[in-house]
């Protein structure tokens, strides 16, 4: 297939997000309000919103987190955005990152010069089990779902096969956590954002507190291999391997490449786009990638001209930490099984030289499905930008990349970022 | 807001549909391929396959009818598409009139040449109170849901405001119903493909068979003024002015209007395209037209540089019989509440100047919600290319219309069709 550019060029000039957090009381639509808001404060020649022709945004299901569905016109209605057309896409948890896309292509044909993206999950008003069983609507209702697997099942079938094929063990995910956790206590919108070895100092002085026996653990490691402090939930991974269940906005303003200048001086100019599908995981020739990424990844590589190693910033999308490992294997920064030794030689940490998810990622920051895609856009935003305060990568970050995946990776959606000043 | 236009030209190639109806046993996969089959022999120069660089679904909510959500890559490995990009896009009864609308961006957009559309639902596995709640979903969770709104309640709001500003009777709404059945028995693929007389009969019969009194009505409107044969489903709104609960996929083959050529000596040019949204029914200034399809009309007529007056054949969204009638003055066949005179006059009947609806609409031909967008263009193909059999609409169809309702009218999707052969 061969790989097709824009008819036109398009850019990213204001980026917004709520904390990722669970939020009681709140619904989809107010946490979008919030999200819009900051967007509009990070546009720095400032805009009106009446000048936005098109609303596209990715949720997952608020048909059943919240008993909407249809959420495009709501969401437009929330902002103030009618008569204006207001289209939902959903892509399990790759659905903003296809919101992203699809208001790319809107650009690009010619049908709007201005379009808000909107990313947004409320899961938690639901019990976590309920929102389980939500979840598992993404993964085969014919093949799947009927045999128990829920999607730390199938994610543990990737792991299992990983460590099989490539010999990593347990550990090598763990310090996917450990690192993702360093990065988010920087990140002040992230759901969990502490060290490991905050939340076990933390859980030493609980028991103190109640007076029983306070255990003791020689590191992080010696604590997430700990089955009571860190359970499996289908082993190999944990509960400490699982990104949270969470709520959350984000909102994107996208423009045509010929009128950024007059809404920033920084835009970042989207150069490559790539999108894959894939078959269910019982159909799959192999376990230990996703193909639905490698085809994304090349189409985004190809479009934008560039290649792995030119990348400077990354966010991949860590809903289990074998899904990091396999995202930079899949991306090309490691070769296939290399990944696991880059991890143990912190390759990958924010000061190495390879950073990954620098916001935390899915892990720390949280995943609110629907929101994630988009929220990986915010990170890269303000790293390219020069803005992201104390978690800020070193160096001339003058392009990113954001890896989307959908369910078990049936779909994988990957953009990449440019600034050029 | 300027009317802007595609950087590049989109034609419809082919076109294929499941009959509506019930079907046990078989899910929204199975139907979809069905369609995709006959939109392969609709392709009359035929084609690969292999060549399609993206699909795009309209599905409202396979989520809570079959416990599947992320339906794209499902359907793209269906019918073996994988890896290519597979999206769904959802806007409630409008879901696969906006996956065409993304389809043309796509093209339009240079990311591909040649698109599939799909629209598929399959409602009919829940009992039929549960297919209502499903669809409530639609309706405002925030103030029309908890109010005890449902979609029938919601529709006899805008027709009573109707009645009460124009002077419009029920007997209207029923002309309507009568209308669409006089179609739809003229279509092999309806799912009550009957004349209201023909139910009269069976009723009748059915009567005289089980040895009970033999009710007897004087004519069609006799007939529907029967509250034991036509109940109030939420008044004025009977049986016989709703739509039906069905299942049904469509196919659709778009291509860039350069190489559409080498599919077919007769595309359809899809000159216009238009997408409005609007507020909830209680925030509206009027409820005797519905903003979002006016918006989404202007568009269209602007970008295909045509005038109502201009269009042969016109598929509109009767969900309700209502929503017909407000279409077609929304649409500027007639000026707003001429159109209940109207359809009094017969003009919009099949053979009439104005023909409305020649598959037999939502109403008779059925309302598979996520399919029914997608569905009104199958029609529109076969008319302008003269293929529709006995209920073939006489004259040079060159300009065909669709109108496509999301909910209660918080969105709306207007194409129009051109052929120059």
């Amino acid at each position: 297939m061969a790989v097709k550019k824009l008819k036109r060029g398009v850019a990213l000039v204001g980026a917004g997000m709520t904390s990722f957090g669970t939020f009681p009381g709140l619904n989809t639509r107010d946490l979008f309000v919030q999200a819009f808001q900051e967007m509009r404060a990070s546009v720095d020649k400032g805009f009106d919103p009446k000048d936005i022709e098109a609303l596209v945004i990715g949720n997952y299901s608020s048909t059943m987190f919240e008993g909407q569905n249809f959420m495009g016109p709501y969401v437009a209605d929330a902002v103030g955005l009618t008569p204006i057309p207001a289209s939902r896409v959903e892509c399990a948890c790759a659905s903003s990152g296809l919101a992203l896309r699809q208001a790319i292509m809107t650009i690009g044909s010619g049908l709007a010069d201005v379009v808000l993206v909107g990313g947004l999950e409320k899961e938690s008003d639901l019990p976590i089990a309920r929102v389980t069983d939500v979840l598992a609507t993404a993964s085969d209702s014919v093949y799947e779902n009927p045999a128990g697997f829920t999607f730390p099942g199938l994610y543990a079938l990737l792991a299992t096969a990983y460590m099989h094929r490539y010999g990593a063990t347990p550990e090598t995910f763990m310090k996917i956590a450990i690192k993702n956790h360093e990065n988010g206590v920087l990140n002040p919108k992230a759901q969990f954002g502490a060290r490991i070895a905050d939340i076990m100092a933390s859980k030493q002085k609980s028991a103190a507190k109640r007076g029983k026996p306070v255990p003791q653990w020689d590191s992080e490691l010696d604590f997430l291999k700990d089955d009571q402090a860190n359970p499996a939930i289908a082993w190999p991974m944990r509960l400490f391997d699982c990104s949270p269940v969470s709520d959350g906005a984000v909102a994107l303003l996208l423009v045509a490449e010929e009128i950024a200048s007059s809404f920033t001086d920084k835009p970042l100019h989207i150069i490559g786009y790539g999108q894959g599908s894939d078959v269910p995981t019982y159909e799959r020739e192999s376990l230990t990638s996703i193909k639905a990424a490698r085809v994304a990844a090349e189409q985004a590589y190809a479009t934008a001209g560039v290649k792995p190693q030119d990348i400077k910033v990354c966010e991949v999308h860590d809903c289990f930490t074998i899904a990091e490992l396999i995202a930079i294997e899949d991306l090309g920064f490691f070769k296939p099984g290399e990944g696991h030794k880059a991890i143990a030689e912190g390759l990958t940490s924010r000061l190495g030289p390879r950073p990954i998810n620098s916001s935390g990622g899915l892990k720390s920051k949280g995943h609110p499905v629907g929101a994630t895609g988009a929220g990986q856009v915010v990170e890269v935003f303000k790293q390219m930008r020069g803005e992201a305060g104390p978690r800020q990568v070193p160096g001339d970050l003058n392009l990113g990349l954001t890896h989307n995946l959908g369910g078990s990776g049936m779909a994988a959606i990957v953009h990449i970022f440019e600034r050029r000043q």
